[in-house]
């Protein structure tokens, strides 16, 4: 999958966190994997033995103090996020919480406030790629795929593969509204894209377009007046908040970020500033599903709309976005998933199912997820074979296209 | 007790409010008192009946649904809020939780997030004042009183009694901070006081004055002169955001406010503006519990400060706010309570412990009080005998001063 950085590599790495009780309860979480998420987890198991998991606010001061030196690590050159503080808060709040659900007998989403929702939309989520699959086939092809998982192989690098890769997409999931990752292209033809998009799915299917901030401020302006009236948002077209709020004032598209306003530290600036419309949260990244809460107030105090942006993820970690939307008052946008690009899965139970473009809110205490562990060993093993240690999509791209450096602005 | 608005009536009107569910637990919040909240608490009954205590996102959703075309009602011209719609959320808010705290076997501030301290500081509250004691006495003496009941009954009108006043309340309940309820006296009377009191315990007591925005910009430019490395925080010198932005400029003494920014509407102006340093939360006009943690969250990344502020009330409201004070990891002053001024208690075990000047937060599930049924029927015959339906501070003035007349802005 074709993206800003360069190439998702064929395997996304995700660390799994398992928290057990006295009373052999397990509480699960699960976080963009790397060696060094690995070490920080490590170095924060100090404070987390014997500490109470219903207790967060406790344990969260307890890290944050931990980690005080790295939390002025920077944010923003990569459509991803590497700062380990919000991600060793993020693992252990979600870990906590299925334990605290799991001791007070209600799902997690009860915790965060209580369910809004018992359906979570969430939007398809199209990429620009060549012809191949992930996982062990690397970028081969297995024939004996069919539906879903023999159209998502075939290449989509031009409006028609786009459009029949939303297709195949809508039809098995039945998203209600499509984003397409852009980035890859020349502006012109991500624009092309979407007009394909709209012509082919009519104006009731709400449509973003995210081009990871590799545009400039004047070609995202020209970009978002073709697109009024067409997008429902357009999803960081450049980097920086005094950016986005240039382009912002020179257009009537709402703007989303996951890029310019990405933590708590960066919300005065994006008010300051109005740089966005809609603030994209992410519990691996905003330091867990408390803290998303959080944002969410700040954006209904502010008069902001909030959705959720996604990584490549497995099974836990769909659970725990779909408690976080559950229990979202304003959640004004379905939620991002790379979810439909996976075939494994490490819970009991398989894939969870996306129907009518939603997730059922699990209704067993805590997340509602258990690991299937001979499921998990695979997947380690896997792991293991294939060597990687951290995200690197730029290295991935040079596979393919020999020379290729990432730039922070392209177009 | 004197104050900007004219005079408190021996009596404090409170609404208790008790959720029963079906496996007959009961779930209790106290609310300022007025037939008008009444009657809006009995109008959202059809909305309570049936529905999830521990699901307060949802029953929030539908009250404000309900309430909507009153949460338009202006707050600002008495240092109390008659908002209703807040007060609505606040009661239910506080009963829910007290009932989901009861369910999963865990103190209310565990389900606000955890318990960061176990020991919540509160700040004596002085109050300018004519001699006599409140309740069935109205503005009689208990010649019997002794200790802190006996100290409370003298007038304090002058630098000498407040000191006095403060003494005794320290003695009593060792309180490590002070506040001083102002807008009573000319600001040089009050300034005066507050230079006794930090002659009288030293710079380790921080101290607070509250003029209730009685005055101009320039009198609290010059109060705020005076004051300087005297007072820990000056509390709404003047009205509106504006005008405490004009002063916050103009001084080097942080601003507090629960009359120029009481309400999540307010928020963006307060932040625009930098009209204030620290943010008076109060559940029962912020909505509740869980909304006062937005708040702190929203204080929080925006640099703010945030402590409490109080009305008089029971230790139904007591029990919440020390929860409350619990559970926020950004508590940096001491809350205000009037609980000291007065004497009666509706709860079983009689009155809270306000000890070292905290009170500690109640290890039961839920609030951990529960309703004294004979001492809250004492109290409602009381409510009855006196006749009075809503606050009003300025006809219990006149009372003492005949054609005393509320001014927005006096000095």
């Amino acid at each position: 999958m074709l993206n800003a950085a360069g190439l998702h590599a064929p395997y996304c790495l995700r660390t799994v966190v398992e928290l057990e009780t006295e009373d052999g309860k397990i509480g699960l979480a699960e976080v963009p994997g790397s060696a060094a998420i690995d070490e920080a987890l490590l170095a924060a198991k100090p404070h987390v033995l014997g500490a109470d998991p219903r207790n967060w606010n406790a344990l969260r001061a307890k890290l944050t103090q931990h980690f005080r030196p790295e939390t002025s690590a920077v944010r923003g050159m990569a459509p991803w996020d590497g700062r380990k503080l919000v991600q060793v808060h993020s693992a252990l709040d979600v870990a906590c919480l299925d334990l605290a659900g799991q001791a007070a007998g209600v799902p997690v989403a009860t915790l965060l406030g209580g369910i809004v929702r018992d359906q979570v939309p969430y939007s398809a989520y199209l990429f620009y790629k060549h012809e191949g699959a992930g996982g062990e086939l690397a970028f081969g092809v297995d024939p004996k795929a069919s539906g879903w998982a023999a159209a998502r192989q075939k290449a989509a690098l031009d409006p028609d593969g786009i459009v029949a890769q939303a297709k195949a997409m809508v039809a098995e999931f039945g998203f209600q509204s499509i984003k397409l990752k852009g980035g890859v292209f020349a502006p012109l033809q991500e624009i092309a894209a979407i007009k394909s998009l709209w012509r082919a799915f009519g104006a009731k299917v709400p449509l973003r377009l995210d081009p990871n901030a590799l545009w400039s401020v004047q070609t995202s302006l020209t970009a978002a007046a073709e697109l009024e009236g067409v997008l429902e948002y357009l999803e960081d077209p450049c980097r920086t908040q005094e950016a986005m709020a240039a382009v912002r004032r020179g257009c009537r598209l709402p703007l989303a970020t996951n890029m310019c306003t990405t933590s708590f530290d960066d919300l005065p600036g994006s008010i300051r500033h109005h740089s966005e419309d809609i603030i994209l949260t992410d519990h691996h990244y905003w330091g867990g599903l408390h803290a998303s809460m959080e944002l969410a107030a700040i954006c209904r105090t502010f008069g902001r709309g909030v959705s959720m942006h996604s990584n490549n993820h497995a099974g836990i970690s769909l659970a725990a976005m779909t408690h976080l939307g559950a229990a979202m008052p304003n959640l004004s946008f379905a939620l991002d998933t790379h979810y439909p690009w996976q075939s494994d899965e490490i819970i009991v139970g398989g894939r969870m199912k996306i129907e009518g473009g939603c997730v059922t809110v699990p209704k067993e205490p805590g997340l509602g997820v258990t690991l299937d562990r001979p499921a998990l060993a695979r997947a380690h093993a896997a792991y293991v074979r294939c060597g990687l240690k951290e995200r690197n999509d730029e290295i991935e791209m040079q596979k393919k296209v020999p020379g290729w450096r990432f730039l922070a602005s392209r177009w």
